[in-house]
């Protein structure tokens, strides 16, 4: 499983004053954290924070001040990619490209360039999807444009676009059955989601995150943007690894239990 | 989700003690608190308190003057069950057949005698299933026998038979792809699965237990034998029930909320 660690996002709000503010410490320890706490990529988002070209470049700059670390740029926007990019020590992966024309026309030939890693994501420009068929329609035309533009497929990660469950009974099940014909569409290609988009406007959003994140990846979803730092849901993916027989012999399982990394301890309801 | 109630188990010591002493009072709070958390079938087990047959029927008569509940007669005495069903007001399930020729000689014409439902257990009768294959093997020879015999497909639970994850990364995934398959191959049947095996000589039990059973409800499984007084287990299957799309709106998931049974809200650790 690819985690990809969520928290330097400037939709949250100590993170958009700490790139306003350009306070490089912050950021640092903030991506050191997820490092230490199993992240293997890190997603960088400037996008509500002004100058996105600018403060993206900031950012892949200030967290490489750790190392190689590899990276996810997540923007929309194809200036700061092409900022950004250059600025990389590893290829990174882009967040994301979709079927949009603008945004696929002039992503697209980024992608390609530089050979990044790219989330495909299965959101059609008009419309919500309502079941499988509308995501797998939106994944074959989006995924059959990147293989026929020379993109390998395990540059490939799709993400069937997550939907909020309170709206309708049928985006869950949509979602998971695309993951599963993916999968089997498209050998070597990959998946991944926004899990919590699941549960918008529901009580109780930490349970049904982490519950979808385990029937997501129980079809076979191999990468996500989650919190590294969020013990519960770290756990259950180390024990998602073990009981799908990624991790033989459930050795790294064991050494996370003996580490103290699988507490799940429940709170009392608030 | 049919929730199958364990509790009355005499494997566990406290129900052996109160089966042995005849404590009808002890095993009518043990069923009336399983109902009340949400069991919608109860499991009686008799098989190591002395004179199953007696025992059992005592068990049947004892939980039914709650009412009609519905029961899971689990043994593999086939005398034990012909005293017991005639006792019960519900036609019940059997827990299980396997195609052990013992076994399933004397078992099959109690099943369909009595029309009752069953769990159609895939141990091959000398040997440790190592993968999907044999497990399908198994099961598709228990299935075509049942169903040759005239039991309707959806009488039939069929259970793929959980090994422990310690001894093999292999037992995992057989059983959750032996799942699909087997719900891909016999439309109407329904599946089940003994959870708890899986975590059998790791730390950290109840993690793996509750992460595998929602990995096995992403496959389909629809019935399982579990506690439904472990609310940290149950507040996962009602999630999962509003994230498969069986809980239209969420509004079960929504009351269970507000009658805070789902109080499993994880620790934040920012």
């Amino acid at each position: 499983m690819l985690i990809i660690g969520e928290r330097i996002n400037s939709t949250r709000k100590f993170i958009r004053e700490a790139v306003l503010k350009r306070d490089a410490q912050f950021i640092k320890d903030e991506a050191a954290k997820q490092l230490q706490f199993g992240a293997q990529v890190l997603d960088l988002n400037a996008g509500v924070a002004g100058e996105e070209a600018e403060l993206l470049s900031w950012l892949v700059g200030v967290v490489q001040e750790l190392g190689d670390v590899p990276l996810c740029l997540d923007t929309a926007d194809p200036e700061a990619l092409q900022r950004a990019l250059p600025l990389c020590k590893q290829i990174p992966m882009i967040n994301s490209i979709t079927e949009e024309p603008d945004r696929f026309d002039r992503i697209f030939p980024i992608v390609k360039e530089y050979k990044t890693k790219v989330i495909a994501l299965c959101m059609p420009a008009c419309a919500t999807p309502t079941g499988v068929e509308d995501r797998m329609a939106t994944a074959n035309r989006l995924v059959g444009r990147l293989l026929d533009g020379g993109i390998p497929v395990d540059s490939i990660y799709v993400d069937p676009c997550v939907f909020p469950i309170g709206t309708g009974p049928e985006h869950g099940p949509a979602v998971l059955d695309a993951i599963s014909h993916i999968l089997s569409q498209y050998p070597g290609i990959h998946t991944s989601c926004g899990v919590s988009n699941v549960s918008y406007g529901l009580p109780g959003r930490r349970l049904l995150n982490e519950v979808f994140l385990v029937m997501l990846m129980s079809r076979g979803m191999d990468a996500a943007i989650v919190d590294p730092c969020d013990k519960l849901m770290m756990a259950r993916i180390t024990a998602v690894d073990a009981l799908s027989g990624r991790d033989p012999y459930c050795q790294s399982y064991i050494q996370a239990y003996r580490e103290g990394r699988l507490s799940t301890e429940p709170i009392p309801v608030r």
